[in-house]
Parts: structure tokens; C-alpha cells; sequence
């Protein structure tokens, strides 16, 4: 059995990070693996349905929140010592881009978070299912913890 | 991190299995792991669009399906080295037995094989989506190469 040679974590910052992060950890470590990290700022077109989009506001929205993403992804990336080279922050469709970023590195395992079926679960849980479908390597959805 | 304590893998007995059987033994090993196996056979209903449910016919073949399915489980189990206790074979729709098995047995990691999205596939790959939906457990979607 080959053992996985690089993990992607990717990861929404949601409080629910943490033991996906040290899942993928422990994962990395018992396969001796590379491990990189992932975060997808959602690129969710801001509209204005009168006036059209307002494109100044939407641009410095974004920026702002990869800005405040970097920091976020710089801090947990230190505590579960992945490198820097192996960090990533993409901007777009999370379930399109963590597929690509896999691909693009090689990687053999994705290690998502997958919520339950309830409330905004639903939407979150999007992820997981369309990485499922789409990837081209194997996938772990951990599973979190509704409350 | 906990390390997994039981792992339920998941076959469909198809040219994929070995592969996802190896990556379910491998896991259970590196986490020290109880490992079970689960088969579903598939309930379909047979219907005769003019007579109705021909029912003789049908109770024929589900036997004659479990007695061959349990045949190659015992098989599989054995070159797997999964006990006897730990095998199971249910009749009923695989996502929903897969999930009831895994909740009654305290499995916290269901390993299950995952097809692309072309053909047949889309059909196969329904279980590991309604699995990844409904488990309250981790799920390993182990990628099957398609053709």
C-alpha cells in the first residue's frame, strides 16, 4: 500500500478548524507526508440591482478580507507548522479551487470539513460534496459537529 | 489527536475493491484500529410492468445474490484479515445501510470507494455522496481510477 506523499487541509476558518487541521496532521505524520494549506476567500459578486455592480466597494471588500484571510492562514499554518511554501490562499469557488490547487501540486489526499444537513450546514457542506465529486484523488470529509 | 478506533470499509466488489481495501488496512493499522466490512446487496425491486411485482422471482434472486455476495465477502475478509465478527452483509440501499451500520457499531471513519462522473460512475458515486451526507462520522472517499 503507497502510502499518501502530500495532503491538502483545506480550511474555512469556521471554529470547527482545529481538529480538521489536526487530523490532517496526524495523517501527514503517520504517512510521512507533505502537507500544505488552503484557504478560498469566496468570491461572491457584490451587486447592486438598481445601479449595476458597484465595483470600487466590491474590490476593496475583497482585498480586505484576503488581507484579514492571510493573517488567519499565517497563524494557523505556524501552530501546525506546515511550511511557507506550502501555504496557499486563492480567491474564487472553494470547491473549484481546492480541486485545482490539488491537482496543480500533486496532491493525493484532501482533507475537507463536512457539516451535517441543517441550516447553513447545507450550503457549507457544498464544499465537501462538489471536492468530492470533482477531485481527482481520494477525499476525507471530517466530520463536524453540529450543534 | 484521537486516532481512529473503527474503521468500516465499505465494497461494492467491484475491479476497484483491492485498492480501497488496502487504504482501509493501512489506516486501520497506522491508527491501531478495529476494522470492519460491510456489503450491501442492492434491493431492487423487480416489476413486471403488466403482471405486477413478480414476487417468487424475486425473493429467488435476492437469495441467490446474498449467498453469492457472502461468499466473496468471507473471501475478501480472509485476505484482509478481518474477523469474523466484523463482517457484515445487509440487503437494502447502501447509503442508508452503510450509515446505520457505522452509527450502530461506533464507527468513527467510513472508508467507501469513489467514481468519477462519467457513465456508470454517476450512478456508483451516488453512495459515497449520500454516505459523506448522511454519516455522522468521518468519511475516506477513496478515488477509483475510471477507465
Amino acid at each position: 500500500m503507497k502510502n499518501y506523499t502530500h495532503i491538502l487541509l483545506a480550511v474555512d476558518f469556521s471554529d470547527h478548524t482545529d481538529p480538521i487541521a489536526e487530523r490532517a496532521r496526524d495523517l501527514a505524520d503517520k504517512s510521512q507526508a507533505k502537507i500544505s494549506l488552503l484557504h478560498v476567500v469566496d468570491n461572491l459578486p457584490i451587486v447592486d440591482t438598481v445601479n449595476g455592480p458597484i465595483i470600487p466597494y466590491e474590490i476593496d471588500l475583497t482585498e480586505q478580507l484576503m488581507e484579514s484571510a492571510k493573517l488567519r492562514l499565517e497563524k494557523l499554518a505556524e501552530r501546525f507548522k506546515i511550511p511557507e511554501n506550502n501555504r496557499f490562499l486563492e480567491l474564487g469557488s472553494p470547491k473549484i479551487e481546492i480541486v485545482r490547487i490539488a491537482e496543480e501540486n500533486a496532491v493525493d489526499l484532501i482533507v475537507v470539513g463536512s457539516h451535517g444537513r441543517h441550516g447553513l450546514a447545507l450550503l457549507l457542506g457544498s464544499t465537501a460534496n462538489g471536492v468530492l465529486h470533482h477531485a481527482k484523488c481520494d477525499v476525507l470529509a471530517v466530520r463536524i459537529k453540529d450543534e
